[in-house]
């Protein structure tokens, strides 16, 4: 009996099974990106680590909503909600329209996805394709007591809403402390505690992103469109809310507080972080130089890169840390990563290769194997413990080496035990954690099932199966690939 | 001194000189995909057709803002804008949420304009990204005494309209024998007349995709969204709107009358319409059987099809027609655009890879390759005929041909005239007709002979002929082919 998958749970501080609220069915949303300019490599890894949790939880076969949204509008520039929207003083820096800026980087990143092998999620939902929405939950939290207007702003009254809820229930802040910490900002004058923050801005008439409302013209606060389209795709209450650990506070803090006095109820049963990327050791900055973009990792192009890696040495790496502890990336690590990445591919295509020849029995090899198979699984339903998983992989790789060296097939083991390893040493590689082979043997594997299709075309004429053999005609003449029987009795091909 | 660029003005039927409101700058807006199925191959010609004009007008030197809208919600079922939403009865019928059927057909958009080379648009604006703006346009058609509140819904008052402005001046159309002509449909005893159309229709409860509104909860129209999005990115008036001659009428004509009606001056200076595409000389359509998807021409998939056509191969078809008359797709047709393809792109080759070599004069051939490039700028602007402009670089690909068998070098001919060869013939080719270089045929070949192999697993499986089906699978795993089950139904397979 395997072992259940369990979670880290921010919310709870403490790891729990994973038992959703409808199974089979999951409701997955997770902070996407700012679309204001190209996407860091910090935020590629909390990306990839929350596709590999969808592909982990949809190899389990669970069904999965996957939300991922774009905050395209009303990302403000501090993290009180304060200041100018990101997206249009971008704008007017390169003279565009802002969704120009918006259009570049959503393309951009899309690309980045792409090359990484990241699975685009289910819905992919637009802060500016949800102002409706978040005006409606504006309303609803002025109706519940717990926002104020002021001034054609509308704030999130922290002190009230504290009175009957907990605020920082998650980041597990304090209110008072909160408030005597603060620091003066913009926007101090027009709130009721320095704590409260922004739901909806006023905008000036020089702000060109701005919208009718109740208030007058403005735009959204940043924390209000993760609730409303999280709320929206998945549920008032859904399982599985993903991101950065730098969002924890205040964001997630604010969404939770945005929910519950909108609607009620606490919006996420488990509360899932990410953790940091560093770069030799510190935190990437620009002022410090050490800030490496992912089209850099891919081109060498950054002075403190040694030579290009490609996307999956780059995932590979990021396989190798857990995904809420911090990530190191260095020219070592990368080049360990290139290592590791090649062996395991390299035993992933061994073992696709060699038959499984029963036979005579070694019970301590199969009980390896079984074992280590049993610890893959258990790793990585230990909230998706990939570096210890990988290890698991790399003794299975070991074993599969030590097959193809000794006659170049899988032998002594039960087939029930090769039937578990394909699934989990290939599953594991390439549907969890999306590793992919990067130089394609395309033309072995057009040699190689061209073979079969020749040697069925020829048992379809030997059977006077002519609707088969027309079938694979056709097909073949479709595809541009003209068969030859050659004198000898062979046939070969050639696509035209 | 060169010929000015001259477009077909479908609003004054006649040929105008291109003369941009605020040059350099061009504002040109292309109705874009209903994202609610794939993209079908009438559509991607039309999509060629503005992405090649807009690559020209960026290869004059102009900056163009390009605008080309994705409609992802309010699409009626018929031309006068009654009938249920489009968008969400596809949703109920594979029970997803309506915003997983656009993501899903979004991507897959996106990936065919990525295989056919179009560029994408400086904007890509969503019909659901601009709902208030919708809101606030019908306030606006409601304040101007254009547009009535009935039941929930809101029309536009079409005769109303006609009394001081003239609706039908884009097709033609005359709004009494409009009015004479009309069929009786939904929502028809909420209008004054027959030929209002609906800029907001009232959703009921079960209606998944609704918006509170000042007239209840509902969704826009869908001739709305252009109105309001064309505007917002490109101003109250701008230079080009493009679509499929069967936009013209109703939804442009609609354009037209909501611009007018709400902002007072009419929005667009060039109206230019693609025509349609048809195969073997009849209108594609699903009854007859010859409606044939981008992704089919691809594979060749397809009972009509000999065999798979590469992406370059099609857009070379698309090339071979102007872009205002109708185009036709056959197998013929296709394999003569592959020849002339790879023609041009073989002369490109060896005009890029030979020197220019400085001598004795040949003023005869000097000035008829200075001809036909002078014909070959003539016919691009004379409303971008492109048919016209390939005659000209095949006799252009002649006079390189006869270089590269004389020495394989370019001589006889001045600086000024090579360089100009170079600009035009290279230029023209990858940057103006977006033609690249393919190297596809192999994978071509490779998903066609794939597709065979999956259905004949699929066959055996559902025969329970088990030896089959292992035979199947062994093969592959040798060959390194990896076969994925897809949720929806579909296999498709890796090569690892």
């Amino acid at each position: 009996m395997s072992s259940q998958l369990s979670v880290y749970n921010t919310l709870s501080r403490t790891k729990e099974i994973f038992e959703p609220i409808n199974p089979p069915f999951v409701g997955l949303y997770v902070c996407g990106p700012t679309v204001y300019n190209e996407v860091h490599t910090g935020n590629l890894r909390t990306f990839t680590s929350f596709d590999i949790i969808y592909r982990y939880l949809v190899f389990l076969g669970y069904k999965v909503r996957y939300v991922r949204n774009i905050t395209d509008a009303g990302h403000l520039t501090n993290d009180a909600g304060e200041g100018v929207n990101r997206m249009e003083s971008q704008a007017r820096l390169e003279k565009l329209e802002p969704m120009e800026v918006v259009q570049k980087y959503t393309v951009g990143f899309h690309e980045v996805c792409r090359k990484f092998n990241l699975i685009r999620p289910t819905i992919e939902p637009t802060a500016t394709g949800h102002i409706v929405e978040q005006i409606e939950m504006i309303k609803q939290l002025i109706d519940n007591g717990v926002a104020y207007e002021s001034n054609g702003s509308v704030y999130f009254d922290v002190k009230k809403y504290n009175e009957i809820n907990v605020y920082g229930v998650l980041s597990g802040r304090n209110i008072d402390e909160l408030i005597a910490g603060y620091r003066d900002l913009d926007g101090q004058d027009e709130k009721r505690n320095s704590i409260d923050f922004a739901l909806w801005k006023k905008a000036d008439i020089s702000h060109i992103m701005q919208w009718p409302s109740p208030w007058g013209n403005g735009f959204p606060g940043w924390h209000l469109e993760c609730s409303v389209m999280s709320t929206k795709y998945l549920g008032e209450t859904f399982d599985i809310h993903g991101g950065g650990m730098d969002l924890k506070f205040p964001h997630h803090e604010c969404e939770i507080a945005q929910n519950v006095g909108a609607i009620g109820v606490a919006p996420v049963k488990y509360w899932l972080h990410s953790n940091m990327l560093n770069f030799n050791g510190q935190k990437m900055s620009k002022s410090l130089g050490n800030s490496v973009l992912p089209t850099e990792l891919i081109t060498g192009n950054h002075p403190l890169l040694e030579k290009a890696y490609s996307p999956m040495t780059v995932r590979f790496l990021f396989l190798m840390s857990h995904y809420s502890s911090e990530s190191d990336i260095s020219n070592k690590a990368l080049q360990d990563a290139e290592k590791g990445y090649k062996k395991l591919m390299q035993s992933l295509k061994l073992l696709i290769e060699m038959p499984f020849v029963d036979g005579e029995m070694d019970s301590a090899l199969d009980n390896e194997i079984n074992k280590e198979l049993e610890l893959a699984k258990d790793n990585m339903n230990d909230d998706f413990n990939t570096p210890r998983a990988l290890a698991n992989l790399f003794a299975l790789s070991s074993h599969i080496n030590t097959f193809f060296h000794n006659g170049k097939k899988v032998v002594r083991i039960q087939r029930a035990t090769y039937d578990e390893l394909v699934r989990i040493f290939n599953g594991f590689l390439l549907d969890v954690f999306g590793l992919a082979m990067e130089e394609e043997s395309n033309s072995m594997a057009m040699d190689g099932v061209m073979q079969l299709v020749i040697e069925m075309r020829n048992d379809a004429r030997n059977k006077k199966d002519w609707p088969m053999s027309d079938k694979i005609r056709d097909y073949l003449k479709n595809a541009g690939i003209v068969l030859k029987d050659n004198k000898d009795g062979d046939t070969s091909y050639e696509v035209i």
